[in-house]
C-alpha cells in the first residue's frame, strides 16, 4: 500500500524548496510597535485589537511572499505573550500560511519529558483525543525542540514525526553570542574531546536515523546559527542527513558567504531564516510607504533569494 | 522609600512555606482520561468541554489543598495542547490559585534569546504594553526556564524578576533517566573537570546574585530532580542560595530520604513537587469514591507533608 504512505516532512520541504527555487524561510515575529500605521489604525487598542492587527499583518505578508519561499517560521513567543487572543492569532496565521501552500515551522523551542513532552507534541505536531476522534490543534508542519533533557525529551516528538509525517528541528548551535556559555563547552564524549554542540549533533543523527526520506534527508533537523560559520562547516559534516534551520541571517550579522557552509554538496540541506529584515523592510527602504509594507517585504525576500542563490551558484551548488 | 519595595519572590515563597508548614508544591497536570467521572459527566465532549472539566477539576483540587501547601505548579503543556481553550483553562487555574493565597510556579521550560525571551517573560511573569497601560497576561509568580542558550536566554527574564518581584527556576539536573545524556557529560570548565550540570549550577549562582532576599535566598532557583540524590547533595553545596524545585517525588521514585539532600541546614531551600500521586489519589485509595477525588488529594497532601516533615525532623532540620 505504498500509495497510501504520506510523503515525509523532509521530502515535502525539499519539493517545496525546489518548486519555489528558494532556500529562505520567513520568520513571522510580530512586534506591535513596528507594525505599519495603516494596520494599527484599523484595529482597536486592546489585547484583542493588537492580535487582530498581528493576524492582518501576517496574512498580508503571506499574500506578498507565498510564491517566493517554501516556508514560514512563526515564533510563538510573540503571540503567546498576549495569551488567549495571541494563540488565536498564531493559529489563524498557521492556517492561512498552509492554505497558501507554505510549510509552517513553528519556532517554539519546547522541551519536557515523557507524558509532558507528548502533550506538547500532541498539541503542536500531533493530535489530541476528543471523544471518538482526534483533533489537530496548532497543526504546524514542524517545530523546534530543545535537547537539554536528553532522549526522554525527544522520543515523544519522534512518534508524531513518524505517525503524521511531521518534522522537528533540534537546537544544536544557536546564533546568539552567549550560545558559547554551554554549547561550546569542552567535553569528553565517547572517549574523545569535543564541544557540547558536537555531542548534540551526534544525538540528532541518532534520533533522526529512522526518518530518512527519498531525498536522503531526515525529518529530524538541526538549528545551526548563521553567525558561527566555522562551527556550521563542522556540523554539516557531523550531521550529513539533517536539514539545518539557520537563524541569524541579516539583522544578527550572518551573510550569504557564511551560510554557504550549512549546505551539502547536493545544494540542499539548509533553510535560511530572516524575520525583522523582511517583516519591517518598509521601515528601512525609502521606496515604500507605510501602507506598502507587503511590497517592501516582497522586495526584501527577492533580494535575499538572489543573494543566497548567487552564492550557491558561485560555489557550484545551485541545482535549478 | 523602603516601604514601597515589594517583597522578593524568594521571601514571599519562604513566608508561605513557614505559614503552611509545608515544603510541598502540588503539580496540576490535568490528564482528561484520569479525571473523575463526576467531573467529566458534567461537561460536553468537545475541546471546550474538556477544558471546562480541567478547570473545574483544578478549582476543586485547589479548594481541597490550598491551606496545606504554599504553592501549585501547573504544567502548561497539558493545557497548551488544547490551544485557545487550554490557555483559557490555564489562566483561570492560575487566577483561582492566587485568589486562594497560593504561589503559582508555572512549569513552562521556556527558552529563547533577546527580544524573544523578553516576549516570553513579558507574557508569563512580566507585563505587555497595551495602549497607555501595561497588562498582565499569564501573571504567574514564577516559571521554569531552560538554560541551553546561555546568558542571552536568561537575562531578559531577570529584568522581570527584579521589576515585578517574580522568580525563575532554571533547569539544572532534571529527574528523568536520560537527563544523563547531556547534563552529566564530563566537561572541562574554568580549568577544572566537572559535569555539565555543575557548570549550569555555577551560572545559576551568577545569574541570581543580585536577587538575594532577606531570608538569604535568591529568586533565581534551580530545578533539581529527586531521583539523583547524590547529585542533589553536590548541587546543594554549589548553589547554597538557590531555592530548589524538586520534581520526581512519588510516581518517579524519589523518596523523602532522597529529597533531604536538597535542603539547607536552615531547613529551607527545597520545594518538593508531586502531581499524579495527588491529582489522581482517588484512583489508588479505596477509601474514596470517584466523587471524593478532592478529599483523596487532601489526604495525599497531608501524607506527603508528614513524610517530608518527619524526614526533616529526623535530620534536625524542621524549623517549626
Amino acid at each position: 500500500m505504498i500509495s497510501e504512505k504520506r510523503i515525509s516532512f523532509s521530502d515535502y520541504l525539499i519539493a517545496n524548496i525546489i518548486k519555489k527555487k528558494s532556500h529562505v524561510i520567513v520568520g513571522l515575529d510580530p512586534d506591535y510597535d513596528n507594525l505599519p500605521e495603516s494596520i494599527k489604525g484599523a484595529t482597536p487598542l486592546s489585547i484583542k485589537g493588537i492580535c487582530m492587527a498581528i493576524t492582518e499583518f501576517n496574512c498580508r505578508l503571506i499574500d506578498a511572499i507565498y510564491d517566493l519561499v517554501p516556508a514560514i517560521k512563526p515564533q510563538i513567543a510573540f503571540y503567546e505573550r498576549y495569551g488567549i487572543e495571541g494563540i488565536r492569532a498564531f493559529i489563524k496565521t498557521v492556517k492561512y500560511g498552509k492554505k497558501k501552500g507554505l510549510i509552517v515551522i513553528e519556532d517554539a523551542k519546547r522541551n519536557d519529558i515523557g507524558s509532558t513532552a507528548k502533550a506538547y507534541s500532541d498539541g503542536h505536531i500531533g493530535k489530541v483525543r476528543v471523544d471518538s476522534h482526534d483533533a489537530s490543534i496548532f497543526d504546524v508542519d514542524a517545530m523546534t525542540v530543545n535537547p537539554y533533557l536528553g532522549s526522554d525529551g525527544i522520543l515523544p516528538f519522534l512518534d508524531d514525526v513518524k505517525t503524521y509525517s511531521k518534522g522537528i528541528f533540534i537546537l544544536v548551535k544557536t546564533s546568539n553570542p552567549s550560545s558559547v556559555d554551554l554549547q561550546d563547552i569542552k567535553v569528553r564524549y565517547e572517549g574523545q574531546k569535543a564541544r557540547l554542540y558536537e555531542v548534540v549533533a551526534k544525538l540528532v543523527n541518532r534520533w533522526g536515523s529512522n526518518t530518512i526520506g527519498s531525498f536522503g534527508y531526515s525529518s529530524v533537523g538541526a538549528v545551526v546559527g548563521a553567525t558561527f560559520p566555522r562551527d556550521a562547516r563542522k556540523l554539516r559534516k557531523l550531521m550529513p542527513k539533517a536539514y539545518f534551520l539557520v537563524p541569524g541571517y541579516g539583522a544578527q550579522g550572518g551573510k550569504a558567504s557564511d551560510v554557504i557552509n550549512c549546505f551539502n554538496k547536493d545544494g540542499c540541506g539548509a533553510l535560511i531564516a530572516a524575520s525583522r529584515s523582511i517583516n519591517y523592510a518598509y521601515r528601512h527602504d525609502k521606496r515604500f510607504k507605510d501602507s506598502q509594507f507587503a511590497e517592501a517585504a516582497r522586495e526584501a525576500v527577492i533580494g535575499m533569494n538572489t543573494e543566497i542563490n548567487n552564492e550557491l551558484r558561485k560555489n557550484k551548488l545551485l541545482n535549478w
